[in-house]
């Protein structure tokens, strides 16, 4: 049984690390986007949908979900230089799109101040064919889920 | 003295590495991210602006450029899943947005076929105090000598 | 003050994200390497050493550690291959090797299964000359205090 | 055909990149390992080996290769801090481990100053049942052909 409370699986947190910055001394803007991935790995965990039933794997190691949910555009904004150290705050707004796509916006703060925020779009395909379909119906209860705490979603 | 044709710092190419694909068989998305920046310095580097006028170093190797170029925004589009061993053609766009910032627009190619397109837009401040301010001199020739090709740049 | 069992410290875990693994649905070999570094931050922050006081920062930030720690050595070896989702135990070994040196042994365990081992070797050199020197305080306390539990620890 | 000198195909270089930097200024230690690999991954295609042939691929895209080549350890060793824009020359040097294992050393020099050193070991394991077995044909004839030319390789 997942959680009642989005808050539970749509706020995480996360330290920049020292590999993560590059010689200007701040983050390296790519690894933002790193993060956001992570972030919706880790809320999906949370929300009770294991890795498996969500990401593909090897042959050998079973079967993957027949739903591969690729990400077909994403983008970064940049509010604030991001240090070592830095404790962050992230909030996800996961929203479907239609029945094959949805999106997940990320908000990250620092200390209470926004810093960052990031988008990923995903579209769902057949694993084998790769021709778009529904969304599988875990992502669809997440989806749902998430949208039912709105008034505790900071923006 | 720089080359005279933009098409030799403007159209670049790349190989998709197997460390740049995830276990869907395909490149994982933010890597895509990190080829703009990459295309992004070779451009500056072929166009005649080493890497030293332009990207700051630590202390002991000498002084860092009085203007940092930091990305406050980016943006991918992907079209096509790509893989190990793919070779694309890149296309890069650079243009001012007034005279304290410019984005770079990047065309991903495969055998002809639009695959990706990349975005970043960059914001020149002090490397000291952080305030916005002029572009630097060989960024400000890089930009104007790459619109000089119009014609050359496939879309 | 910092805590009292190294446990606290030295005994952590982490999630193989998607964007770890390649086209063979597995862990990309680098991957551990920055994992160990990560561990070794969150071990140095876990035990009261802020990152400000261990890694530097950019000149704006503030004052960096008079002493640099960079890696001059580091090895991985690789038993298992790790799947999305996998959820890591990581025991961590730090040990002072002379005065100006040391290095940190990081055991991976999955389900009390050992699946990989990593070691970063360390040395203290002066951030601006870059000469080697005595390693900081804090670190020594932290190799110190790291071997006072050698009973709790996992091999 | 492949090529008749191994310089071809064991005499690479790269450019230091700005994200592979951290806020020490300098290259973060394990961009190294991502270097190695790729400089494997030319050389193999230099060589006439196909990506496709040699890295695994999803199902639909074609069948995969029926060996993996996973690694099994690495190692590196950091001489000398690099600096964003730095031009290296990588040396490898492959040798077979036996009939089913091979390893690759990596030389790193900038202006022919020895700045890294780096090694991968790979064991050939059948792809569906994982057991060890015997290395590929086409990976065979790079480790033979690699041999030849002892006598132009820098050490």
């Amino acid at each position: 049984m997942p959680p009642l409370l989005p808050s539970t699986w749509l706020q995480l947190q996360r330290s920049v690390r020292f590999g993560d910055t590059d010689a200007a001394g701040v983050m390296h803007f790519y690894q933002l986007l790193r993060w956001c991935h992570e972030a919706y790995e880790e809320s999906l965990e949370s929300f009770g949908l294991p890795a498996a039933s969500v990401f593909p794997r090897p042959e050998w190691a079973g079967d993957s979900p027949a739903v591969a949910l690729p990400i077909v555009y994403c983008q970064a904004e940049f509010r604030r230089p991001l240090l070592t150290g830095d404790l962050l705050h992230i909030s996800l707004r996961p929203e479907a799109l239609g029945p094959e796509a949805f999106e997940v916006r990320y908000s990250f703060e620092r200390e209470g101040q926004p810093v960052a925020h990031g988008l990923t779009r995903h579209l769902a395909i057949a694993a084998s064919g790769r021709q778009p379909c529904a969304l599988p119906e875990g992502i669809r209860r997440w989806l749902e889920a998430s949208g039912l705490g709105e008034g505790v979603r900071p923006l």
